[in-house]
Formats: C-alpha cells, sequence, structure tokens
C-alpha cells in the first residue's frame, strides 16, 4: 500500500489551486538540441516563495486541527521548505517555528524570517525541531515524509500530464524525495509508461543508498553545494515510493550541478539554485537513459542570492 | 503617416508565428506588491537566440528580393540583433556580416559567430555596415529603423493585448526605438487608452533628446553599461512614431539598471541583460508614473553570460 494515491493528489490540488501558480513548461531549444529530442522545463523556481514547496505545505496545513492550528507548528529545513512553511502558516494566521541547520544560506534564514516565522539554528536541525514539536506541542510539518506533503507536491506531475500528454521521461532531483514521490504517484497511475528519473548529489545520496540497502538510511555526513537536496536521510513514506516505482536514481557530482546551473543561466535564462539545477545537469552530462518522447526536467527552485551564485560559479 | 501600421504588424505576425516563441506573459508579485497594482513580464528573453530581434528580423528577410537574397546582408549592432540576423540568415540559407562595435561584449560576439555569421569589429560600426552594404552589394538590414523591423517588433504588442486585454501601461526600454514603435503601433490602434512610457540610459539617451530638440539626433558619445540600447542615434522612423504615439520618455541611470538585473534575478529568477532590466529598473524607483489597472514591463532580452553578470554585480 502506497501512502499516497492519485487521488490524494488531486484533492491537494483543490486545496492549492486558487492560491498558488500553475507554473509553466518552458520549451528548451538549447537542451532540445543537445539531446536531440523536445525538452521542456517545469518553472517552479517561479512557484510563489520560489520553490515547489508551497504545494505540499498548503496541503498539510489544511488538515491541522482547530487545536492544532491554535499551537502553532515547528519544521526543520536547510531553506526552501522553511520559507514555504514561513509563508503558508503566516498567511493562514498559524505561527510557525523554523528550525535550519548552522550552515543555512543567509538568503534563506533571511526570507524565512521576512515571511514572519521564529528561525532556530540548530547543527542537528531535525532533531531540533522534533524536540520543539515535544516541548511545546507543536505540530511538527514534515519537510517531505508526510503524505500531505507529498501529494501536495505531487499537484506538480497532474500539471505536467496536462501540459504535455505525450511525454516520456521526467527527470526530478531528490532531497527527501517528497517531490518525485508526488509526481511518479500522478503521473504513473494515469501513464504507466512515462518513466521517472531522480538525481541526487553523490554527497547527500541517502535515497539511493537506502534503494540498495533495501530500507531507509541516515547519512552520518553530507557534502553537496545543493543545499536544498542536503537531507540526511529517505523518508520512510517517500522511500516507499521511491523504490517501487521510480524507474532509476542517479547521482551526480557538485560540479556537474553547477554546470546545469550555468546552463540554465547563460542558454536558459533562468536562476536556478543548485537544487533546482540538478535534474538540468543530469540530462546535460547524459547520464539519464532516455527512451524516444519528449523529456521534462524539473527545475525545483530558484532561492539563491546575487552573492552565493557569484561565490558558486 | 506613420511609417507602420497595425495591418503591417498582423502581416508581420503571419510571417513569424510558425518559427518564434509566443513567450509567456509572466505574473510579478514582488514587482506587484511594490506597485500596489498586477504587474506582468514580457519575457522575450526567452525568445529565440535571447532577445525579441528575431521578430523584426525574420519579417525584414522575408521582404527580400531574390537577387537580394543572393548578394546577401549587412548590420551593424552592438549584439542582439547580430544573433538575431545571424541565426535567422542562416537558418533561409542567406549570407549575413554583421559589423560590432570594437567594444561588444564578448559572448555576443562569439554567438554571431556561431550562428554562422562573418563578424568585423569598426569603432564606427553603423558607418563600417553602411560601406560594406555599398562596396559589396548588400542589402543593409538596419537594426531598428525600418518599417518591417519595427512591423515584426510590434507582433510583441499584439500578444500583450490579447493575453491581458486590460493592460493599462507598458512600459519598453528604447535603444533605437524600433520594439517601442511597434509596440505603440500595435496597441494603440487597438487601445488608444493605454499609456506607452520609454524608458532610456542617460548615458544613451538619443531618443529623448531627439523629442526635446524636434529632430532625429545622434550622439557623439555613448556611456552605459547597457549596451543593449547603446544606439548612437534614434532612426527617422522610430523618432517620427514615439514622438507622436509614445506617452512618455524617461531616462535612467545604469546604477539603476544595473539593480532592476538583481532584482529580477533574485526575485523573478530571470536572467535579464541590462537593456532586458530597463523598464523593470524605472518601475522600481518609481519613475514611471502609473494610472490605475496593470502594468507590462517588457523584458526584452537575456544574453549576458556568467563571467560578465559578475563583472556588472
Amino acid at each position: 500500500m502506497l501512502p499516497v494515491t492519485l487521488e490524494d493528489v488531486r484533492a491537494a490540488r483543490e486545496v492549492i489551486a486558487s492560491v498558488l501558480h500553475r507554473t509553466p513548461l518552458l520549451t528548451s531549444h538549447a537542451l532540445g538540441s543537445q539531446l536531440d529530442r523536445p525538452v521542456y522545463l517545469k518553472a517552479e523556481l517561479f512557484q510563489k516563495t520560489g520553490s515547489f514547496k508551497p504545494r505540499g505545505v498548503l496541503n498539510r496545513l489544511k488538515k491541522l486541527t482547530p487545536a492544532e492550528r491554535e499551537r502553532g507548528v515547528v519544521t526543520f529545513s536547510a531553506g526552501n521548505h522553511a520559507q514555504a512553511l514561513a509563508w503558508a502558516a503566516s498567511a493562514a494566521g498559524i505561527s510557525a517555528t523554523v528550525v535550519m541547520p548552522t550552515t543555512a544560506a543567509a538568503g534563506k534564514i533571511a526570507a524565512a524570517r521576512g515571511y514572519g516565522a521564529e528561525v532556530m539554528l540548530h547543527a542537528k536541525f531535525a532533531e531540533g525541531a522534533q524536540q520543539l514539536s515535544q516541548e511545546r506541542g507543536l505540530t511538527l510539518v514534515h519537510p517531505f515524509d508526510d503524505p500531505g506533503i507529498i501529494a501536495g507536491a505531487g499537484t506538480v506531475g497532474l500539471e505536467i500530464l496536462e501540459d504535455l500528454p505525450d511525454v516520456a521521461t521526467v527527470v526530478v532531483a531528490i532531497g527527501g524525495g517528497g517531490l518525485i514521490s508526488g509526481i511518479v504517484v500522478a503521473i504513473r497511475s494515469q501513464r504507466p509508461d512515462v518513466r521517472i528519473i531522480g538525481v541526487e548529489p553523490i554527497g547527500a545520496d541517502s535515497m539511493a543508498r537506502s534503494i540498495v540497502a533495501g530500507r531507509s538510511v541516515r547519512l552520518d555526513h553530507l557534502d553537496t553545494l545543493a543545499d536544498g537536496l542536503a537531507a540526511p536521510f529517505a523518508g520512510d513514506h517517500t522511500y516507499a515510493v521511491v523504490r517501487d516505482l521510480v524507474d532509476e536514481v542517479i547521482t551526480i557530482p557538485d560540479e556537474e550541478i553547477l554546470a546545469g546551473m550555468r546552463f540554465l543561466f547563460e542558454r536558459c535564462k533562468l536562476v536556478a539554485e543548485p537544487a533546482g539545477a540538478a535534474a538540468t545537469a543530469a540530462l546535460l552530462t547524459g547520464r539519464v537513459r532516455l527512451g524516444s518522447g519528449p523529456v521534462v526536467s524539473l527545475v525545483s527552485g530558484g532561492n539563491i542570492d546575487v552573492e552565493r551564485f557569484k561565490s558558486l560559479l
């Protein structure tokens, strides 16, 4: 039994449709000519708060009981989930606390604060959030391993299928696996033949290792510039979905992710953060085995300020 | 009598529709909340060759006689028109020579060569192209002061009206004035109440000066980082159209243009070159007097490589 069904994803769409953007599916001729087939970029960097994250968050917050709303929510996140939760909770009048790693990008910390969340920095940020949840009675809104979060993220998959009914391959970066889990549930149940490929940084490859190990594993050490993909573990729900439904999980080095950022900047005129460029990077370097037919690359987020961009490239 | 009519623009659309992108009109909540009204970005940076330029070029090339096609074309351009002509001529099997200023951005020179044009560098690039045209019998495809070029650029205006029928204000940067001339012809004849505002860099303000002087003037000296707007003179055609139809021409300093680039990067996730950010910059700094109703800012191009971006910001 999967933790999320197509019906859950469709219900999530009802929740988010009037509040969030239906992001464009952009044609990339530059990538298309390189891969010799039509390639599209699902531009989730244009989503509110700059990443796909509010899709899941809004859907999850909708499920809170009145008492839970009253007490408030807490989460742990390196940045994009934190921003999305801060923004969505603030709009709903729910108090939000986000625990971020001490290494979090300054721009992401400032953005979460700007949206009205209380931000705490913690070396073990997941544990810090768990502890706060227990101590203060706050509901933990998990960044990825939650059926409501996964179903919300899956709305991306519904939009891809509507905009490109003959899609053959979808490439999605994996942090904790919430986005790819939602997308694969949304697409596979309607189009079993579509290939769904996951991409992880070599230095944060918890999902790839989990698949090898046959269980959700936790990494002792993370080493990637793609802060948006630096999840220390695969979720139980997301691991189960990826194991059962995703065709392949590829790992790539950070240098290739940065080359993907550069390509998106110069050729596609898009500002992707490292996590947002990982799927395109894997396509660019030929690591994704493609069948025939159109390809969609998820550009999942664009939260990077000029100074960090300059320091990376 | 204006040099271009709405019918010319509609005819241009027939020429380009099957070859070029119908670029998206993106919602900018970041700019909208700052200006307290709906603001949209017409994303011509996603157009083929990275700017709006091929709209005019394709339309102009269509009007060549067989003998002219045989002999080839020549132009002068700091970059985007050169790339567009190189690309379109190459696709049509027409040989193209582009004369670029000795100060042209390296990336734009490389791109024009990459599309198959012969590139020559010349301190007085407009004169250099005129001379080549006479010596070699090449047809000069003017970068802006040509009815075919203006009509092609005007197709941007048709798309704006279709996507946003209640548009109230359109803000467009002016280099030689081809883009704003086409847009104002396309929109004004259908919606006389829409305000059309032009934006020039203070250091390349030939159109603003022409309006003051009452005739098309030529600048002795150009001083702007916005190479895409560094036209040394207003065209005769474009001057006449702007004088008769454009509501206002605003001049802004380069620092504000760079702040606009940063805003588009960080808040809108778009890679605009300086010229492509000028209209948005003028909106950001409050220099544009707005009536009520939705605003469209033209993001006219995104041809900037990572190194130049880093050196500017």
